[in-house]
């Protein structure tokens, strides 16, 4: 069995304690929170035993326990400061995806990984993670072509974070959805670049507050540099009520395409698709697979920070190497 | 520059000579032939200078000039001979693809690699290849679901070959096509398992010879064992000059499709596939990628035979991982 932990009990974390469940290798020792543990209904593993959620102040008492840590916190604040911190004592697997600081968290963590004997996998999940893994196939494959990633239909987290900033809005839900003519351009004999506006559109649905200017709020999302003004953006004001009823759940997915040309006129196109009914549900599956990658790699003997692009697929999977072979090649 | 080379020049090697110029770290040193090499065009690299094609009784005398062979022979003659033959003296890839013998065929090749100390990928392609990589990648993500493999619409040469033996018969074109509705129900809330019948139909083009028993013909492809009695099948006769002006492509294709649950009605689907207008040509250009990868772990010190299973995705891009994290992720 492979001793897995979580640190943070949030979305990623609940998708963890589930999926774990389906992998007959996969032992869930312990979850640990920033939460009074006591808070939280502690969860159940596939043969009806409780898992223990303690606090993440006495993590390092698990330390023998535990083979890889998953750090299910978000990018912006508890990733940059969990990640080092784990490094030094425990293998772990993360979701990093802040893309523009990827290098920086690179060198910090294999800094830490390297000199403690630990191997971190950061920056994993579907993108970056099984998106970014396509992108380099693809265009390894394909080196004259044109590469598409489309995201969507789905819900980002961190554009509905944005709308929830402004002054007057109560909650809010944002869905990217792929244009349905860039689509078919990445897929036709006649592809072509395609800007960030041609690609995506943005869907706002919002609660207010009542009596907030509703113009006001439509003009600071639609103009909101770097996550809307470079979109068409629709913004629906909507109940709270309404928004509970249908905008609950986390669905998301998207598509990376390449059509290249391997000669004159001899078009070749490749895709990869997901169509998640839960986001971070999908994300979890994700890091709990490459758990074991991870753990067989640092039995290997190898140590540091490594990506997505590190990791050889069959790893990944819990069967042997020669059943491999013999069944899925 | 990493130097390849060809064995065999038919479709593959072909294919791998054209596609060879799309990378700028490749360097086509030679093409090995057993016909005589007089009779063949030398083709060109992208620079325009001539690569040299001599015979393959003369191949040991390149040794020292070659860092990757990669071996574009057929798996029913060519590869069970010169795998071995090459291994002892080359770090090659192949296309090996009779599934049953794959692993009899690792066994053989891990023996004469390892102890020559030459890495030598074998089975690559997209099927075996991409497709069983993303099949171990799906299903190790998603355990719980149902996996779908469909291939087509595109040209079988197996299946082309098997009716050309059929007395009576000049030349014939198979397509492999998915059932529409098949490809529906995987990608479908109500997944089910599907049989060979329900999955692909076999569509038949054949030139007879003059005054051939059609109907005899027709009854000896429909009810020919393990190639077509499991299949809806249809076969059409047309004329030679028909097949040449129509069918003188090889396009090929398919999908990998996961279609899984991570807890009670969540449904996750994962979708890989491929449109080829020319089979050949992008299976040549799996081979090169993979090739660039077989320098770089051979270089690191691996030895032995190894599957697309065994190589970590980054090192078939011509870019550094730092590049990768930064560009890429």
């Amino acid at each position: 069995m492979i001793r897995i932990g979580i640190v943070g009990y949030g979305n990623l974390g609940k998708g963890v304690a589930k999926v774990s469940k389906l992998h007959p290798d996969m032992y869930l020792q312990v979850i640990f929170t920033r939460r009074p543990p006591t808070a939280i209904d502690s969860p159940t593993r596939s043969d009806g035993s409780q898992i223990p959620v303690v606090s993440i102040t006495s993590a390092l008492d698990w330390q023998e326990q535990i083979d890889v840590l998953l750090l299910c916190g978000g990018s912006a604040a508890d990733l940059p400061e969990w990640g080092p911190r784990f490094a030094a004592h425990f293998n772990t697997v993360d979701s990093f995806d802040t893309h523009a600081k990827i290098p920086a968290y690179y060198r910090q963590m294999h800094e830490v990984a390297a000199s403690e004997s630990h191997l971190c996998l950061i920056s994993c999940g579907w993108d970056p993670g099984l998106f970014s893994l396509t992108r380099v196939l693809f265009s390894s494959i394909l080196p004259q072509g044109h590469g598409y990633t489309f995201w969507g239909r789905g819900v980002s987290q961190g554009h509905s974070d944005a709308i929830r900033r402004i002054p007057g809005v109560v909650d809010a839900r944002q869905y990217t959805q792929p244009v349905s003519q860039a689509v078919e351009i990445a897929r036709s004999d006649r592809p072509s670049a395609l800007g960030a506006r041609e690609k995506h559109k943005r869907i706002c649905y919002v609660v207010a507050q009542a009596g907030a200017d509703l113009a006001a709020i439509r003009e600071a999302i639609v103009t909101m540099p770097h996550y809307f003004a470079d979109y068409d953006t629709t913004v629906t004001f909507i109940s709270a009520d309404q928004l509970a009823a249908e905008h609950g759940a986390l669905p998301h997915g998207g598509f990376v395409i390449r059509n290249g040309v391997t000669s004159e006129q001899t078009r070749q196109i490749a895709e990869f698709s997901l169509r998640l009914a839960s986001n971070p549900e999908f994300t979890a599956s994700v890091l709990v697979a490459y758990a074991r990658a991870v753990h067989r790699m640092r039995a290997r003997g190898e140590v540091g920070a490594i990506t997505i692009m590190d990791v050889p697929p069959g790893l990944l999977s819990p069967s042997t190497a020669e059943d491999l072979r013999a069944q899925m090649l």
